[in-house]
C-alpha cells in the first residue's frame, strides 16, 4: 500500500482544494510525493457530520462490539507491514528500530484500550438503591454510568508519527470511550498519516460501523484546526504539541457559543535533581545515564531531561565533565522537521548567548541539513531564579545543569518551576530525607515523579501519568498516555427511578456486564 | 451567637473598609443589622495566602484526621442552634421547616464526605507492578494516587443559604479532597455565612489544623469575586449561580497566566415530558404534582421543572387546564432577595409579553414587597423551536408548556434543548417505547434522566449527578452534589521506581489504608 495524496472522510477519499502539503525527508531535504491538496471549511464540515451522525450508533455500541473494532484497527495497522515503516523513515528522519517499536507501542496501545473497554472500570457504575421506608424521606432508586461526550478532534503530534498521531493514543481512548475521531493530520507525515488513516478506515468497513466514526484531514496552516476545534458538533480535543499551539486551541475552545475541554500535552523541562550520595557514589553512571536519555531520538519527546539540579561542589563539577564528554561523543541524529531543527537551534543560540549561563559542550554537527547538535549548559541557581526565560523548552536535545549553593536553595529551584509532565530524583538510601523533602514539592509541579531512572520511555498502562500542571498540559486532571485517558471523553449521568425496561445495560440488576460497582458507597469487584 | 458584622481570615476576624454590604429582610424589605464591611484585595492576599501555607500540611493530613474534621464542622454548625435558623429566616424568607431541613442536610453532607475520605476510593489507587524479565523491556513499578489541586475558592449560592453556601457541598468536598478553601459569602446572606464560618473556624482550631484552611470573605460587587479567581494561589473554583455571573468567573479563570477549572452550576429549565399513556391516565396527579414541585420554594430551585413537553391533544388540554388551576391555588412565597424578585418579574413579564406564547395562569399576588407570583404559559412546538429566547431560565416559580403536533416534533425540541441539568419523562408502562427513543437525546443533554418523579429535591448520594452540558454547567465532566464532587479537586500523579521509604501510604505494599485497588487494571475491593 503506497500512500494516494487523500483526505478520508468517513469511507470517501476526497480531494481537497486548498493550499498544497507535502513531507520532506529530512535527511536529505528532499520533497516527497504525492502532494496533499490541503483541505478546508468545507472537509470539516463533512466530516463533523458524519461523526455527529455516527455518535448516535456508536455510543450505543456494546463492549464486545467497541472493543473488537480496536483491535481491528490494530491487525490492519500490522497488516500495512513494513510500506509503513518506510514511509515513516521517509518522512521523519526516524531510525527503522524506533519506528517498529513505535508501531508495536501503537497496536499494543489499541489492544490495552480494548481490554479496558470490555473490563468496564471506565463506566464508573454507582447504586444507591430506593429506601422506601427512609424517614423523614423516602430515597428513590438511583444509578450511574458514564457516557461519552461526542466527537472529538484529535491533532496528529509531528514526534510520535504513530503512536501520538491517526491511531495514536488520543483517538485509541476517544474511540474506547464511544466518541467518533476527526483527525487533523500532521503536515510532516501526511503518507504515514494517511496509511494508517486507510487501516482505521478499512476497520470500520469490517467491523460494520457507521462510516462517520473516523475521518482524517489535512490542511496547511492553523485554520483547518481552528475550523474543527470551533466546529459545534465537536465535543473535546486532544492535542500533543507547542504551547503556543495548545493555548491558540484552549482559547478557541473557550470562545465557542459551548465552551469544550481542550487536552493538550504542551512544554516541560522534566528537571531532574541530583541528590548528593547519589552523585557521590555513581556520578559517572548517573552521567552516562542521562545523556543516553538527553539524545535518545535527537531529544524530541516531552519528556526529554532538559533540567538538572544539584548542590555546587567536586561531585557536581565531576558529573558535568563526565556529561559534557558523553555529550560531544554522542551521534548526530536528524531532526523531524526543518522547522523544529530551527526552533532547536534558536533555542540552544538563546542559552549559548545568555550572560549568564556558560556552555559545557555540544555534539558533533553532524552531515545533513537538519542535524541535531546535542548541548548541554550550566548556570547558578541564584541566576535560574531570577530569570523565568531559563525554564523555556527547548525542543531537542539540549539541557541545563543549575547549580545550588545548599540545600534551601535547591528546595527554591523547586519550589519556583513552572508545571511539568515529570520530575525525577537520582537519589540513594542516604538521600531519603532530603528526598523527603523534596517530594510535595514536586508532587505539586509534576504528573510523574519518579525515582533512578529517567522521564523519558513512557510506559503504557493503567497507573501512567502522562499529565500535568499547566504549562505542562492545559488540564492537570487527566492523563494522555495510559488507559486512565479514557476518562478525558466521558461524563457521569444519574439515572433516576428509571424502569427497568429504560435502564442501560451497564445498570441493570443483576449486573449483566459483570463490572466493578459501588453500591451504597462500597466498591464490589 | 449572634453576626458581629466581621470577615474571617483563618483565626482572626478582621474589620475591612470597603462598601457597605446589608441584609434586607424580603418578608418586609426592612435592612437588618450589623452592617459589614466589604472586603478587597488586601483581604482576598491575605486569606489566601494563609491558604497556600495551610495546603503544605493540610494536603498530608490523613484520612481520618480530615474526616474527624468535616464531621467537627457538622456538630459546631448544629451547636450554633436555633440562633442559625432565625438569622436564616429573616436573611431569606425561607420558611422555619426549609432551613431546618436545609441544616440537616448540610451536615449529612459534611458526614457523608467524612466516610468518603475514610473509604478512599476518590483516591483511585492504581498499581502496575515491575515486570523485570518483561520482553524487549522491562516495566518499572508504577503506582497512581490522586492528589489535591490546592486552595479552592468557593462561593456562596443566594437560593442556598446552607446547603450551597459558606459550608456546602462545594466547601465539604474540597476540603474532603484536602483542598483549603476561601469562601465568597453572598451578600444576600452575611449574618447566616458568618455564623456558620465562625462554626467552620471553631472546627479549625479543634482539630488543630493550621489556620488558613478556611477563611470567609464579603464584598460588593464582583470585585472580590475577580480578584479572589485571579489569585495565582487559588487552584480551583466551585460556584453556584447565573450564567452571567458564573461565565464571568470562566473567563477571569482562563485569562490567568495559569488558567484553572471552575465549576459553575448556572442555568437549567429542566424539561419534562409528558408521555401520551401517562398523561391520558393519570394526567390530574402528574399536574397536582407538577405544581408542587414548581412552587416549591417559591421556584427558587436550579432543578425547577420549567418546561413541559406533550403531545397535543385533549389530554395535554386537560392537564393545562389543571395545572393553571393548581398555579390559581398555590400559596404565595416571598423571594429570596429584591433582585431575584425583579429579574422573576421580568422574565415573567417576557413571556407574557411575547406574541407566541399565552398565559395560562397566575398565582394568587400576595402582600409583600418581593411575592412571587407563580406564573404557567403555553406555547406550540413549532414557536418553541423558533425562538431560542423560550429557552431562557425564568429563575423562580414559572413554567412553559410545549405542545407538539407529533411524536418527531417531540423528538425535535428534546433534541434542540440547550445543555440542562435534569431531563424528566412521565410515563406508563405503555410508553417505553416512546421513552426509549427520547433516551438517547436526553442523555446527551441532561446530567440527570429522570422517570416518574420531580426535579427538585436532590438526593446527596453517591450516585447522584447534579451537573450537565453547559450552560447547564462549565464542566459537565462533574457533579455538584453527592460523593462524586469530590473528584472535582483531585488530579493524579504517578509514581515511578519510588523507594518504599518515599512511597505514600496509600500506595505502600499491603495497603495499609486499606483501600480499593486496580492492580494491573484489575479491581481489588
Amino acid at each position: 500500500m503506497q500512500p494516494s495524496g487523500h483526505q478520508l472522510i468517513g469511507q470517501q477519499t476526497v480531494v481537497a482544494n486548498g493550499a498544497s502539503i507535502h513531507a520532506i525527508d529530512p535527511s536529505t531535504g528532499e520533497t516527497l510525493i504525492p502532494t496533499y491538496a490541503g483541505g478546508g471549511k468545507t472537509e470539516v464540515d463533512q466530516a463533523c457530520a458524519l461523526a455527529e451522525e455516527a455518535f448516535a450508533t456508536y455510543r450505543e455500541s456494546s463492549l464486545e462490539e467497541r472493543a473488537a473494532f480496536l483491535e481491528t484497527i490494530a491487525s490492519e495497522i500490522e497488516t500495512i507491514g513494513d510500506a509503513l515503516i518506510e514511509r515513516g523513515m521517509a518522512e521523519t528522519g526516524l531510525p527503522r528500530a524506533r519506528l517498529e517499536g513505535e508501531r508495536g507501542r501503537t497496536c499494543g496501545q489499541l489492544r490495552l484500550f480494548a481490554s479496558v473497554v470490555r473490563a468496564g472500570e471506565w463506566l464508573d457504575v454507582r447504586l444507591d438503591p430506593a429506601l422506601p421506608e427512609r424517614q423523614p424521606l423516602p430515597r428513590v432508586d438511583l444509578r450511574q454510568r458514564h457516557v461519552p461526550l461526542g466527537p472529538v478532534a484529535v491533532f496528529g503530534a509531528s514526534n510520535f508519527p504513530l503512536a501520538f498521531s491517526v491511531a495514536g493514543g488520543d483517538t485509541a481512548s476517544s474511540l474506547a470511550a464511544g466518541c467518533p475521531v476527526v483527525v487533523k493530520g500532521h503536515s510532516a507525515h501526511p503518507g504515514t498519516s494517511e496509511l494508517v488513516g486507510r487501516a482505521v478506515q478499512a476497520a470500520v468497513a469490517k467491523c460494520e460501523l457507521p462510516e462517520g466514526v473516523f475521518s482524517l484531514l489535512f490542511g496547511s496552516g492553523n485554520d483547518i484546526g481552528q475550523a474543527l476545534v470551533a466546529d459545534p458538533r465537536i465535543q473535546a480535543v486532544g492535542f500533543t504539541g507547542s504551547r503556543r499551539g495548545g493555548q491558540a486551541l484552549m482559547a478557541t475552545a473557550q470562545a465557542r457559543p459551548q465552551p469544550i475541554p481542550v487536552y493538550a500535552e504542551m512544554s516541560s523541562i522534566n528537571p531532574v535533581f541530583l541528590l548528593p550520595e547519589a552523585l557521590k557514589h555513581r556520578g559517572g553512571d548517573i552521567a552516562e545515564s542521562f545523556v543516553a536519555s538527553l539524545t535518545m531520538g535527537a531529544g524530541q519527546f516531552c519528556t526529554n531531561p532538559g533540567l538538572l539540579i544539584g548542590l555546587a561542589g567536586p561531585e557536581l563539577e565531576a558529573f558535568v565533565d563526565a556529561a559534557g564528554e558523553a555529550v560531544k561523543a554522542s551521534a548526530t541524529q536528524t531532526m523531524l522537521t526543518p522547522g523544529i531543527h530551527a526552533t532547536y537551534q534558536d533555542g540552544v543560540g538563546a542559552l549559548a548567548g545568555h550572560d549568564k549561563v556558560r556552555q559545557i559542550a555540544r555534539g558533533p554537527a553532524g552531515d545533513g541539513p537538519y542535524q541535531c547538535q546535542a548541548a548541554l549548559f550550566a548556570t547558578t541557581a541564584a541566576d535560574f531564579l531570577a530569570d523565568d526565560a531559563l525554564q523555556a523548552e527547548v525542543f531537542g536535545a539540549s539541557a541545563l545543569v543549575v547549580e545550588c549553593a545548599n540545600p534551601e536553595e535547591m528546595q527554591a529551584v523547586a519550589t519556583q518551576l513552572d508545571g511539568q509532565l515529570t520530575a525525577t530524583l537520582q537519589m540513594d538510601d542516604s538521600d531519603l530525607e532530603a528526598a523527603k523533602a523534596l517530594l510535595p514539592v514536586l508532587e505539586r509541579q509534576a504528573g510523574r515523579v519518579l525515582a533512578n531512572g529517567w522521564p523519558t520511555g513512557v510506559e503504557v498502562c493503567h497507573a501512567m501519568v502522562h499529565g500535568g500542571p499547566f504549562p505542562a498540559t492545559s488540564d492537570s486532571r487527566t492523563t494522555s498516555v495510559g488507559s486512565a485517558a479514557i476518562q478525558r471523553f466521558l461524563r457521569p449521568v444519574c439515572y433516576q427511578n428509571l424502569p427497568a425496561g429504560l435502564l442501560p445495560d451497564a445498570l441493570k440488576d443483576g449486573n449483566p456486564l459483570g463490572v466493578s460497582r459501588l453500591v451504597d458507597g462500597k466498591r464490589e469487584a
